[in-house]
């Protein structure tokens, strides 16, 4: 097996044009097997084998510079790096992270994870080298569905400025996550349909050099036009057209699904433990497909991600233009949001906490000044979400609930969300972000009559006295335990509280917990700095009362195990418990 | 005079083709006679007159919606919609805002300020009119500078998906505030001498159709366009040519200078209050054009604002390729710093505190997870920064300071922030950035010394007790007056604290203050939530120790007065003192 030898890019090097082929059918192969015990990226790095192996065999890595945009596709660039046996022995499998990661590899220039960063990254690689008179190829590899994001296109547009070389690698397998979205890919298809001869084209309008690789999947023909632009002295785009999933045949029939995978069953390709339960995502879309239905100005948004929405494509074809997906592009989600509010449509966008962070501007602007009456449902913003560094969702409560006007919400259960939704969905005052707890969805059945309208009332949930717990969404639930807990040693029964609002105090409650508590405890899901208990801590600040805020310290975690993290953050009962009963 | 008859675009229909260019010279002649005395944006508007008649003229504003991209461009608009008093009168100058604002008129749709919203907006509006079946024209008028905008990048793209009439004006005065930069630029200066027929068309590459006008500052031309589109049923864009600052020689002559102006002498173009004193702008640009030569890893980096960081043409002349400006593009900006810091160079992005904002994951996620050592500097992050609603710098705390690995600085001196410049450039752990004082630059010659790498070290300059003030940044003074006072009451010394540290705490130091002290007071520029105050609030949480945090409110301030809004919030020495002592 060739694979077995290659423990840098030199090993590459020294195979013949014929050798790569079968190269590729080891790795393709290898990827397979690892993919089906392992789960992980799956129709990315299957389509990017042989582009991944051009690369090692034109450029020399790591004086060349390579950097993967999402870094989805960096499976077979760890192969070919010294990481091989992260891919071929199962005992090594966790060696390795999702993602580039300079930790691992010289060969690895950044920790990336979100879309659409790499032209920009690697143009600062470029021009550092050119400041300071060194040589050597920059390139970023992008995929076609990352281009739509702000940043890769601001980028696009800055690096034909740069004066040296520069490559850029589109890979283009006619996907996002999901289809594309967006007027941009009508032109990448002119471009595959002409083999790079139209003239309108998008990249030489952004003002770059164009190269046209037609089978992105044969060695010789990328390996001719790497060569090609290998030490050119301006910034080129070499266009080539991949096949998303190559190799196995689920993957290339169904390419939204074989995005990423859990273990799953080769001869079949069904996964190994499937989860049919009701969960935050399906309840989204049953909740707003019957909304769309009763009103036609009721719309759902997304960015790239439309199955965190629920809207599998079944679903996005029953809500017909009710449902948007405006492809990885988070901007102008939020923006075309406040637009489409502000003219009397009721738009609710779904993301993923880690992905709300690139809208803050929009948030601010476009949305909270103009007061716009649309929903923003944040998904995976917990502990218990993707626990990727790049992909953490701790840092919601402190980007969004500062922002003023709007009211962040926090609901325990899928009863409290549904209302949340629907009051949010129907009002016309505020704009509105709805946090979705972490860990399993709880359901109550309890009917939610509270009316959100009247802002900032939290809820009593258990009268008591001495220790008052506010416990946020996810944490309510630990905040009852830790308050029985608390209960059991000194005999006392806490008042507990559900806050539902994280963008503001209940003022006259925490006013009138002065009289009967000496210690006001708070529990959220994230990172504590700029969060919720702070706010509480302020609030207090000046009293006899004593706080006491669990959350998460500000730090970027990684690959964490959530047990470990909730103890290190004391953040079980026992340990809540414990702190308070040693206060008192 | 035509102009004082015009109380709505009704009005405007009601005269003849021939008399819209004698409108135009009247509109002119009121918007150059009132930027002389009371100062604003200039070029834009004086570009944009011609083409605001046409557009009012042609379309039926408000049910055709006509949405301002930054709304620099809008006075024109705002003196055929209703507020020409505004323009006209001295005593009325002061009745409308800078900027689009949906309080003033029904033909505004958003309160807008921030660059490359108007396409995502006016998407939305678009978009909620086809699904509520209605019919009008939305229209997004948005200039050539603003295109490079990631926003706006993503809405273009996003726009070819909309089935119903879209109309995006592109106002191309081939300016942004300073020069263009980026490929695209090379694209319309191609459409521009081709007038419109180069077969390689961004706009066409975005899947949009695509109309060319040739002088965007002749009334007839413009409306005959503006006829042909109006009602299409697909999105297209209308390239329109117009000059910036047209009609007034000195702004046709000097575009940079004259894209916002101060009060002036209309005879010589010649500012009437002259400003030569040293600020942190100038200091910036003289401490790094003396880095750059002595080492040419250093650039500083500009978003299209390169006077914020002192850079005037001349300096930038001087700096050569070691200034990058990446026009209106903040996310690749920070990216473009984080890779050239990765690759060795040493990057200092420059920034207005409102346009930090737009980079909120590019901070979190290509700077700080990768702990690349560049430099941000935040300008005008105060309550004494610009007033408008859309330009606050009250958020840059709330949102830089809770990213983990960022080191956030506050120098409440010009030798403060030099020496922290330095130390940040030269270091290779940290992303590091500074949060300028706003108000008069204070220097008190006082040599630093300070290592500011040994992390979160605050430094006590009044060793007290009973009291300890703890003044952040700009308002480090307010606190040694606020302490002055209190010890005039209270017969013993405040400790006072220069925090230097945004984003830790000193906790060794916290500690040491409750042997001595009942309460600690924090303040801080900026809004209070999510901010620095409450982390102290938390550290003495579970303590004795009373706190109390002075900061502004969380609230969207519009065109303040300083000083009310510093006693609003207890901002004032004579307040905090009282506070203090009736705490006591």
């Amino acid at each position: 097996m060739y694979l077995e030898t290659i423990n840098s890019p030199a090993d590459v090097k020294k195979l013949s044009l014929e050798q790569l082929p079968v190269l590729a059918e080891e790795m393709r192969h290898a990827l397979l097997l690892r993919a089906s015990r392992h789960g992980g990226h799956f129709g990315p790095n299957f389509g990017m084998v042989e582009a991944t192996i051009a690369l090692h065999y034109v450029f020399d890595s790591p004086k060349d510079k390579i950097i993967f945009d999402v870094s989805h596709q960096s499976y077979p660039h760890k192969m070919l790096t010294g990481r091989k046996d992260a891919y071929l022995y199962p005992e090594h499998y966790d060696d390795v992270s999702g993602y580039s990661n300079p930790r691992e590899s010289e060969h690895d220039f950044f920790t990336v994870g979100h879309t659409s960063t790499s032209v920009s990254l690697a143009c600062g690689m470029a021009k550092a080298r050119d400041l300071k008179g060194e040589r050597g190829n920059v390139i970023a590899v992008i995929g076609d569905g990352s281009l739509s994001g702000g940043e890769a296109l601001e980028a696009l547009d800055f690096a034909a400025e740069l004066h040296g070389n520069f490559i850029i690698v589109v890979n283009d397998n006619d996907m996002s996550i999901a289809e594309n979205h967006g007027g941009l890919y009508q032109n990448l298809k002119l471009l595959r349909e002409t083999r790079g001869q139209a003239e309108c084209n998008f990249f030489r309008a952004m003002g770059l050099d164009y190269v046209f690789v037609g089978d992105g999947n044969d060695t010789s023909e990328l390996i001719s036009a790497f060569r090609r632009v290998k030490d050119s002295m301006h910034p080129v785009v070499v266009h080539i057209c991949t096949l998303k999933g190559k190799g196995y045949a689920p993957a290339e029939q169904h390419k939204e699904e074989w995005h990423y995978c859990a273990p799953f069953d080769i001869e079949t390709g069904k996964p190994l433990y499937e989860d049919d339960s009701e969960d935050y995502s399906s309840v989204t879309a049953d909740y707003l497909l019957k909304k769309m239905q009763q009103d036609k100005s009721v719309v759902a948004i997304t960015s790239a991600t439309p199955t965190v929405l629920g809207f599998t494509a079944d679903k996005r074809a029953e809500a017909g233009p009710q449902f948007v997906d405006v492809g990885i592009a988070e901007e102008n989600a939020v923006a075309l949001a406040s637009g489409i509010a502000a003219n009397g449509g009721k738009p609710v966008y779904g993301v993923y906490s880690t992905f709300v962070q690139r809208t803050f501007d929009q948030v601010s602007q476009d949305l909270c000044i103009n007061n716009s009456p649309a929903t923003i449902v944040t998904f995976w913003g917990s502990v218990y979400g993707m626990n990727d560094v790049t992909h953490l969702g701790l840092q919601d409560i402190p980007m969004l609930s500062n922002i003023p006007n709007l009211v962040y919400l926090a609901p325990t259960t899928k009863e409290e969300y549904l209302a949340m939704l629907d009051w949010s969905i129907e009002q016309t005052e505020h704009p509105v972000a709805i946090k979705l707890p972490g860990g399993p969805m709880i359901s109550d059945g309890r009917q939610v009559t509270k009316d959100f309208g009247r802002l900032n009332r939290y809820e009593v949930t258990q009268q008591g006295s001495r220790v008052a717990v506010i416990g946020l969404g996810t944490f309510y639930g630990l905040g009852r335990q830790a308050a029985a807990l608390i209960a059991e040693h000194i005999g006392v029964q806490p008042t507990v509280i559900n806050p539902y609002y994280i963008t503001g105090l209940d003022e006259a409650l925490l006013e009138e917990l002065k009289r009967e508590h000496e210690v006001v405890i708070t529990l959220e899901d994230g990172i504590l700095d700029g969060g919720f208990g702070e706010k509480i801590a302020r609030f207090y600040g000046a009293s006899a009362i004593k706080t006491l805020n669990y959350g998460l310290k500000k730090e970027f975690l990684d690959r964490y195990d959530v047990d470990e993290v909730l103890r290190e953050n004391h953040l079980t009962a026992e340990q809540i418990a414990a702190d308070v009963v040693a206060l008192l």
